[in-house]
């Protein structure tokens, strides 16, 4: 594949920047790969892995004469690095981000935009239980969406930016903000709050020892606790960066257990089953979108 | 491995029965396999299929002679069909169940039990979200957990019936049957019904389309969607039959999302903090007792 930006920037070197270099390597879209991280533990590692062609130690360098530059950081430090780096950025270069939750990132990050930088948001939906710079693979992206909020972005600067992510296989939409993060709370943000809580509750459970969650810890509970293991600041900052929307479906979630609770105090076997075979069209659904298989899980959780 | 029963019965062809009979198959554990279901259709798959040595058309007929009984229907069914066989029973055979909860099996079961037969209620945590004759495999069980409630049983039938297990390549645990359906409320009835819960809330969004939360389910609610696609009439009969510590953990995860909802309400970000990392532990924990590996979930839930 063709190189597409002669210089790509990432700040933040966790799973999604090193999975993006690594991507980048296989498939030569970037002339040369700098990277930078707040840790200088994260900084290291990186440099001893080798996914970039320069570690530097402030943003401010990473960004020096980049084409493209990507805030692979937490959604709560956006606007910060955005306010670091805006004075260093390339005239006519793109800005992007990979957060979960876009319109707490376009928010922050747009106050600080230099004239003629062009932003483009961005959301790979793709991603794994681990965290670090150690977690990358330059498969991550294959055939997963990459969903854009680009409101206004330069057409010329728009069709390259999606070309680059196409290069590192993913399937590209565009979306509007508010909507993205509602279709995110639903598909994403909830269900991992609603992990974390279940695997609490297990935790701190006294008559069920922790070693019998562990030891006999079902299909169900194992797919919840890998979930439950994703990083912390991360989703700290989705929940906090996307309320309104988590609030919204974690009260019809709410209205919807509670529906369900009374049929079970009810005995009213007739409400379970009717709903239970509804929620198997959803599973139908994605399987034949092609966003997982119907391979069995084998009870493993993978 | 030698054979450890010259006749295994096995009633209900679903995903358990059909994978203990390829397993006993492939590892030698019993002379004849008989089978039987109560839907012409499974029986019919069952003998396509071939995993029994013969298919009977009743309950009693596949029972006479059998050394060893398994029942392998819903629970709510396993009353009904106990009194079926009762009279059929071979004097000094074990009469066994793969049910997910043991309480209410045992008090079904025992009013039937003809003197002379040895009960040994049994449970194995083991599965895929598919189900029928055609999802099982000889390898389900293999470093999984078969969980018995053996209370005052004929410690020679239970030994034997221990080694049976072993030979599937279980791991056989006994256990009080309050205690079992305990735990099993936390591992596994609990997250079942939340995630049966998550998918069907998202069924019910009307803002956003079906197609979109199908297109862009991310890794969250792709694994809630696959546990929810598990078999409707065993879930049914899991809640009904273990009402009250099923509602008792629930009670708890309501309370903990609650609290969970008002930290993101307030922005308390401290809180979210503490509860995400808090819940890595019981993920690292799970990988060390060799129930799940650490091997990156690559975002497709599998």
């Amino acid at each position: 594949m063709a190189q597409i930006y002669e210089r790509v920037a990432l700040i933040g070197l966790g799973l999604i920047a090193s999975s993006m270099a690594h991507g980048m390597r296989a498939r030569g879209l970037a002339g040369e790969i700098v990277g930078t991280a707040r840790s200088a533990e994260t900084r290291d590692a990186a440099r001893e892995i080798g996914f970039c062609d320069r570690v530097e130690d402030s943003a401010a360098e990473a960004v020096a004469g980049a084409d493209l530059v990507v805030l692979c950081v937490p959604v709560g430090a956006m606007g910060a690095v955005a306010a670091e780096i805006a004075p260093h950025l390339k005239p006519g270069c793109v800005l992007s981000d990979v957060g979960s939750t876009k319109r707490a990132v376009m928010d922050a990050v747009a106050p600080h935009l230099p004239e003629g930088v062009h932003f483009i948001p961005a959301h790979p939906v793709a991603g794994t239980e681990q965290s670090g710079p150690h977690s990358g693979f330059a498969e991550l992206f294959e055939n997963r969406w990459l969903l854009m909020t680009p409101k206004g972005a330069d057409p010329q600067a728009l069709e390259t930016y999606v070309e680059f992510w196409k290069g590192l296989g993913a399937l590209v939409e565009q979306m509007e903000p508010d909507h993205h993060d509602l279709v995110l709370a639903v598909t994403s943000h909830a269900p991992h709050l609603i992990a974390y809580t279940m695997v609490g509750v297990a935790d701190d459970l006294q008559r069920v020892t922790d070693s019998e969650v562990v030891t006999f810890s079902a299909a169900g509970f194992r797919d919840f606790t890998r979930i439950a293991a994703s990083d912390p600041t991360m989703w700290r900052d989705v929940f906090l960066s996307n309320k309104e929307a988590t609030l919204e479906i974690l009260g019809r979630f709410t209205e919807e257990l509670f529906a369900l609770q009374r049929a079970i105090r009810q005995g009213d076997g007739d409400h379970l089953h009717a709903y239970f075979t509804r929620t198997r069209a959803i599973r139908r659904g994605i399987i034949e979108a092609g966003q997982d298989t119907d391979a069995p899980n084998f009870g493993r959780g993978r």
